[in-house]
């Protein structure tokens, strides 16, 4: 291992990703402070605020079941708008396609991405088209670009979670990423899961209009799973947390898939769930009002913050003992988004 | 040629990338007609409005005389926002890295989009980083986007062009492409010939502060070069033009290596260069607007709006002869940006 190359694991959203993130790239970029980092910038702009956001797709393969590359370039930065509490309003969309690539599959994806900006009610607004030769791009790369206007008035960011939160998940984990991986080339793993490739948007307008100022974090878990994604937001607001496993909802074919391939459920990536770091009070409302949205009925509480203290996550485990959960270390699922 | 797949030539910004754009693109994602089509979207916000864009840079050689992809990448988005009339700024940027490629090679270009950014007054907010496995991507493709503030309330787009207009380009032509070019691996083309890669912000600033309503049209001739470019805003338009081959101001190195490899500088790409559709009455103020700042000193008046018509282009030639001009019809230099 060169310590001087770029690694898969530096795409992974894990421990590699950060050290990058932290050594490479912001200081270069923005110089932005870790407990600053969140799914989207917030800018100051006459009359408000909006959300600013973008993510590249190389998600392999480009058609998976639940969805394809397509929807989830748009759903994937809807809900990093939607993580900062803000309204989608434009989407911006980048192509890089490799030579030989098939119009029809194309336009398959680009209708696709149409559907997925309809339903969460986003503009695609601006684009761009490149062309690499055959060989030097993997068929088609998207990068999207969302703005959102932030009508709320809650400091809704990473550093917010406070001692006493209780953490809740919108739903089952893991079945973006199992259903990605069961459909790769190669491997014979019949299964049933889809993806939850899903706009959050809707589902966060609801909570914010029921709880609002009991919401201290959103966050969704994609790459890294809910594991990096607790830990990243635990050690920007400086706090400790408490999961309890048998909490956790894992549909049965996941558990099963992950058990095959010896991953845990905690690391694998979502594209349609997110974290909502909510006070103690407001919990169970909150709970309810997830619950009775079709994107949120298997949403559950699944631990709680602590106390202050330096990002350290504990599992309590089926069996009743405690072990550290760490963020992902390398590469689990190279190219799952 | 197979007519179902995607060509290099649909990426070059010609013939070709209009029919995809116009038949798959355009359709599916957005619907836009095509005399609304320009370098931003313009989006009304409480307060005013704002100019929106997006470009990804696949550019091979990664670095090459005159900069590397990641001033490219910001300057290319400046420009676009610049051409809209509008003050860059925020930035996105996506990064997607090849496995094995060197930090070293990507912290000189971050360093360098961070200095373009600087100078264009623009701030890079939010980012992404992608790793895909090697040999399924090259080396690296940067995608930015960005926002800018339009304070002006003057119709500029590209269907705003007026018969009596004339067209002035901010300096010679050429120079990105043939720096490009010329450094590829395999050509030993021994030139002096810089990438003209700048931000043209500045320059958009002053001309909109001492000609304001005179100016009609801006856009920046990158892939496709100054013949498809104005092209396509003759036919947003609705004008024909004439052009005079004499007056395009044309670097003798870039004159020596088009001959050379019989390309015509017209189609070659600029990435510092703007074409200015300019009243009668303001073209002289215009220009000497131009040439008192460093990126214009070269400008000139290349021909004018003869009349409303079906977007002919007609060029006077050296020797007195008139020819047609078309927009680039297949692929003239890949990964030119």
């Amino acid at each position: 291992m060169n310590k001087d190359l770029i690694l898969l694991g530096h795409g992974s959203g894990g421990r590699l990703s950060h050290q990058l993130l932290d050594e490479v790239i912001i200081p270069a970029l923005s110089g932005v402070a870790p407990a600053e980092q969140n799914d989207a910038a917030v800018l100051d702009c006459e009359g408000g605020q909006l959300a600013y956001t973008t993510d590249s797709y190389v998600v392999d393969p480009i058609f998976f079941p639940g969805g394809n590359i397509g929807d989830l370039a748009v759903n994937g930065t809807v809900n990093d708008l939607a993580m900062m509490g803000a309204t989608p309003l434009w989407l911006s969309v980048g192509l890089i396609l490799e030579e030989g690539f098939s119009k029809r599959d194309l336009g398959e994806i680009l209708a696709s991405m149409r559907r997925a900006a309809d339903l969460a009610g986003i503009r695609i607004v601006t684009g761009d088209t490149k062309v690499v030769p055959r060989g030097k791009a993997d068929r088609i790369f998207i990068n999207t670009s969302g703005i959102g206007r932030i009508d709320h008035v809650y400091p809704i960011h990473g550093a917010n979670a406070c001692p006493g939160d209780r953490i809740i998940v919108s739903g089952t984990v893991g079945d973006h990423g199992i259903a990605v991986m069961a459909s790769r080339e190669g491997l014979a793993l019949e299964t049933d899961i889809v993806s939850d490739c899903a706009p959050l948007s809707g589902l966060v307008a609801e909570l914010l209009a029921n709880v609002g100022s009991g919401v201290h974090v959103l966050r969704d878990p994609t790459r890294g799973g809910v594991a990096t994604t607790l830990k990243e937001i635990a050690s920007q607001s400086g706090v400790d947390i408490l999961l309890q496993e048998t909490a956790l909802p894992v549909r049965q074919g996941v558990r099963g898939v992950c058990s095959i391939l010896g991953l845990d459920p905690l690391y694998v990536a979502n594209e349609g769930k997110m974290l909502v770091f909510v006070s103690s009070e407001a919990a169970e409302e909150a709970l309810r009002v997830l619950r009775s949205h079709p994107l949120g009925e298997d949403a559950a509480i699944i631990g709680a913050v602590t106390a202050a203290g330096t990002g350290k996550i504990s599992l309590e485990t089926a069996s009743g003992g405690i072990r550290g959960v760490e963020m992902l270390a390398g590469e689990q699922l190279p190219r799952i988004c």
